[in-house]
């Protein structure tokens, strides 16, 4: 039997202001990225959604980012390995006290935006992240971009990693993704998406943009928590998935 | 036989602007009260300052402080006992991250500045702090000012405390310390300062700026780690601990 | 002929996270108060702000915080005189520089949440921004609760200055607004909302929540610019207002 | 005859932390670029940078830099012309406050760090700038790297321009500075510092490390205000600038 995870990105609301459908995600995903307060979330948010997460059933994980609240961790920095070692270590520590109050366990690390951009295609950034999540706790798994540095970076160290692909956009030849200034970068039409992630996840091969077959790993998929049809295209890919008797749920850790 | 722990405020540098001879003062005091990014602090700071307390077998206790880095956690702020709950376990969290990371233990929890002057006489930031630290871990230390309220708060759900005194200022007859604001609140005498510190932890007594007899306890005692005299200061009053007897070290939590 | 002033917190979007219903809210207004990147607020966000007022024909206000982004400014900090003295004039600054560049002028300032609560009532604190402004531009309106130390002064100092009052708050018999966390101390009725306002601004004078009449000064009204009825509420004020035959108009500057 | 500029950043404190020795710089420059508040300065830091300027005769730049406290501003991000137009217009507008209020004015403008160094190479970026300081005053003076793109923005809309030479690098035979990274990049022997600046200066030219001759604008020379031997440097170079028969004075603004 195939399986999948589905996961989001949570726990992004700061202060007065909200983001993210999180409580309307909950019932469709089987894993969370809470954010850590760098580039989105702060304590409260963080407890509310390390709450969420425990009351539904959903696996935890960390999502740390770059020190850029202003530009959502959005923006490429020029941070150095030891830079972002310490960065991704304070930010993991801060989630785990809350999970653990909560009475739960971390099950995973993804880094968020630039910084997962950036760790996968720096062998230097990738390093520094997996070294820092295994050092905090072995067993935990290392989220990233399907085939990127960063996946190779937790292997090389013998982590578990989960590789994560994209619904709604399209791939190249070579794998990577079709960067969004790209034409044909986005998948807006929901079915073509699911059928996408059917393929991915079946079997493990995906259409690229040009039409050649590309073998991909799909243990993750990436779902987004905000937009118009963001909770409707989650129930139905979840129902697509089931239907196709793939098992819904978080990756297996070590743990 | 007496024995008294000789702590400071370490880890207070933030970017490319440094604070505090801290590497001087890791040879004369027992523990290190690590600043957490909050009031002070970075995820480099504060792993330099782990690895720092460490090669110095000095005990390191998290720091957490108020959001408000341009006023160095030094502004009495309105924050509520779940905002407090919540920072003060994010800060806590993410300076265990760099202990366990380098392979030692978090010992105790000190509030600082505004932080600690508010838990000293408010009994719901009291809790809100004590009941944050007992649910991350119920054997670390929980150390504020000496017979105060956060004191208070850590004794009624059995946490292990620290009741911390200080060197350089003068009590009043409540014990409490005279405000920095009014004559005569600080003993500039280096002299005065030992002698007091001896009366404190010998006698557990402590002669107010009034005159009269106040009973103290005394299990650690507040060292500045920057000030032209600190490091000097530091020294002396540990020389003279030693002479008279009295053991310099740690509390000794229950791990 | 009576007049009165229309004003509503604007600019409170911050990166990635929107609030306020600012488009909408334009049409309703005389003068926009815009957050000025302490508590709310970005470069972005505050140029894109004074240009919707600016295409509105609205005037605009400096709208300036604590530096407390995560609480939103609403939390009561314990400042100095200088540093509110400097903390208002950089924001100020930095508001005007968009004004001018968007070739406008600004008209008044407007202390947000906790330092307008605080400048209520503290004589000192209102001192330190009323001449921080007045140094600024001695033209411009300083605009404060009616009837407290901020409008004091600013008459102290011969600034024009600008009585706020509230559709939805409560008045006490001294004319004070009733805390928010007593009983009745919102008016959740649209239509007793409006009437109250239009008892200020026609009679000078406000029924107190123990039935007492008291004066007060209603130069500007305080809209609120989010909340599912505010648009609507802003509207409805505005034509009750009209049908008054009162002028709807921003307070005149000596400009 | 010959004049030059010396220049040195300040007002780079922030909060407790301390940074440069300002007041000893005072004596030997003429003009000071002021940090904003970005990646350096606060609004109490500002005013009294201001202050110190005016008192010493010294003209006021401002120094705006990127949002990155934790850096120093010294991390190259990926931001967008139009990012940086509104962050740039928000910190000299802040500055300008201050500048109003003790009675002069405005300068110059200097970016900070990976702001300057990205602003010297990307004509998007440069235009942004220059575009923003020209659309805040045009009479600023625009100063940037000499023969920069920074410099070629400038001149493109016809704003007066100081070219920067640096006292303490070596330059390349195309011009621009030796990378900090290769060998060879800082010259260390204050007599070879003064004689590259007295060649600059003088002769409009500069010997490359390579030991071609390279033609260089020198109408401000950059001079470090912390480190060991800066403020002995600073003398000793306006010393032999002077004994040159050279002019130290601020680059004339047309204002």
């Amino acid at each position: 039997m195939r399986q999948v995870d589905l996961n989001c990105d949570m726990g992004e609301s700061y202060g007065v202001y909200t983001l993210g459908a999180d409580e309307l995600m909950y019932g469709s995903i089987t894993s969370a990225n809470i954010a850590c307060g760098f580039h989105a979330g702060d304590p409260s948010v963080m407890r509310s959604a390390v709450r969420q997460a425990i009351a539904h059933g959903v696996k935890i994980g960390a999502h740390p980012g770059l020190p850029d609240r202003m530009g959502f961790g959005r923006r490429n920095m020029e941070v150095s390995p030891d830079e972002v070692y310490d960065m991704v270590t304070y930010q993991i520590g801060a989630l785990e006290a809350f999970v653990h109050q909560e009475g739960s366990q971390l099950h995973h690390v993804k880094p968020h935006g630039a910084l997962y951009n950036m760790a996968a295609v720096s062998p230097a950034l990738a390093d520094a992240i997996a070294h820092a999540v295994y050092a905090i706790d072995s067993r935990l798994i290392l989220c990233g971009l399907a085939g990127s540095e960063l996946i190779a970076a937790g292997q090389r160290i013998g982590m578990q990693v989960a590789n994560e692909v994209f619904a709604d956009r399209t791939y190249q030849p070579d794998g990577t993704l079709t960067p969004r200034s790209a034409d044909g970068a986005l998948i807006t039409d929901s079915q073509l998406a699911v059928r996408q992630v059917l393929q991915m996840v079946m079997e493990q091969q995906v259409m690229s943009a040009a039409g050649t077959i590309v073998s991909i790993e799909a243990d993750t998929i990436c779902l987004h928590g905000d937009g118009v049809h963001a909770v409707t295209f989650a129930r139905e890919l979840r129902e697509q998935l089931e239907q196709h008797h793939i098992i819904v749920q978080a990756v297996s850790a070590n743990l």
